[in-house]
């Protein structure tokens, strides 16, 4: 990462409030950290940073934004997409014990913890063992990362309807519960969270759908973060160019659109955040 | 607002990073200020705010947030919606001449500005005109205000795909371009935005579409404000719901899933952020 955490926590922001919300002992905070950039954090997010006891962080949660709160224990309860996800039950019952050992704990997702983050789960797992419960919403991948790529999310008078799908479900396989056909069908943008190692059946579900096989598809991989890497192509090809360029996961597939800058294959990406100098 | 600007900009934050992305003379940042509470503010756009000579805003944007950068001047370009929008170009111009002049231009725009923000436009203008550009995305408030209002946007294995939608298109009238029949085969949560006023039409065309007729619609007005109000109904019942409540734009429906505490009419709702303590 091109940006550097404080080196003291006694260079952490004082928050511009005058009364910042306390995270209480027992409590637990369910907060977004957003796609990857610390600067794209909310400043809710930052001030249960600085008061967290205990932090039980997903894998994708950036390094230099846990170095923001050196006072707090570390707990990883990351999953990735596609693997089999016996554990969610067991990050519910750390919250949960954490919760009633007294303690100010900060769960902090990836992306935003109710958009594909099973955050829904937590939530509910939090309520039912009585334990309270606040949630802090974050910047997920699929508009925060299209946006560093330089691809808009909506355009008006061109896409009026924007999907966001899963590109696999629980089963690890495909989404077999999502009507490909009736998405197809809303001509408009999808954007496929966790979409990469099911593009190729995705996009054969599309185009008998009525999607055209040269529709652009672009793909954005570890969105927002150094390793940000963008390849446009197209549905009859989009399997084929994964491949050959080596993407990695996470990756987001984006059907419908092409890029900001018209013309070019790929647009020049700045971090902190997508910028655009003229030439 | 429960939430209280700092009394003097002396307290504002010093941000966590070592360096800051500097916004330079004769740039616009174009950010997203989040659904409106100051809190799920981004630290980038907080660091734009601190640099800004000139503010050219959205009328939904928390005037709290503006408060934070007394140092710039402020320009009030808000369109609400429905409204005849000629005055797109205006605001594309305003932005161009104010970079021409050398200032440090913040475009600060509610929720994100490629979700339905028109920024898309404003960034391609400012492209034609060959004025540098930067885009930080923020929370749009189907993200943000849903999580405020206790409903979760997917659940796993209950949603694998979410839509956004505009209720309303160029014309002001309810969006012909939307499949709305392809739409409500989905079969999964559907998020409206400015939806309210056509809340009649979008639900007529929804149920003949295979929806339910009982199906829960949440409308969520005011998101993240202390105006906050949510309420549920069904498909059937929503236009009649919605006058009797005497709700106001800004407003959200949401089609497809219930609240996230089972049973509950309206979740109890706090400000910064979203919490449920137990009994």
């Amino acid at each position: 990462m091109s940006v550097h955490p404080a080196a003291s926590f006694s260079r952490a922001p004082a928050l511009p409030f005058a009364e910042w919300p306390r995270l209480e002992k027992g409590w637990v905070w369910l907060c977004g950290a957003g796609p990857g950039d610390p600067g794209l954090l909310t400043l809710h997010a930052l001030n249960a940073l600085r008061q967290a006891d205990v932090i039980v962080h997903d894998a994708l949660v950036n390094e230099d934004i846990l170095d923001w709160a050196p006072q707090a224990q570390r707990i990883a309860a990351g999953k990735r997409g596609g693997k089999p996800s016996a554990k969610q039950a067991d990050i519910c019952d750390t919250l949960i014990a954490l919760a009633r050992k007294g303690l100010r704990v900060l769960r902090l997702k990836g992306g935003d913890p109710f958009t594909f983050g099973r955050g829904a789960e937590e939530a509910r797992a939090l309520m039912a063992a009585q334990v309270p419960l606040q949630v802090v919403p974050g910047i997920t991948s699929g508009i925060g990362g299209l946006a560093y790529a330089g691809i808009p999310l909506t355009e008006r008078g061109d896409n009026q309807a924007v999907t966001f799908v899963t590109g696999h479900d629980a089963t690890g396989g495909p989404a077999a519960s999502v009507n490909w056909p009736a998405l197809a069908k809303l001509s408009d943008t999808i954007v496929v969270y966790m979409g990469m190692k099911h593009a190729g059946p995705i996009s054969r579900a599309l185009i008998p759908g009525g999607r055209a096989p040269d529709e652009i598809v672009s793909i954005v991989m570890s969105a927002t973060t150094s390793a940000q890497r963008v390849i446009v192509s197209r549905l009859d090809r989009i399997e084929a160019d994964i491949l050959a360029a080596g993407l990695e996961p996470p990756a987001l597939l984006v059907i419908g659109k092409g890029v900001l800058i018209p013309g070019q294959a790929a647009p020049r990406v700045t971090l902190h955040p997508f910028s655009i100098a003229a030439e």
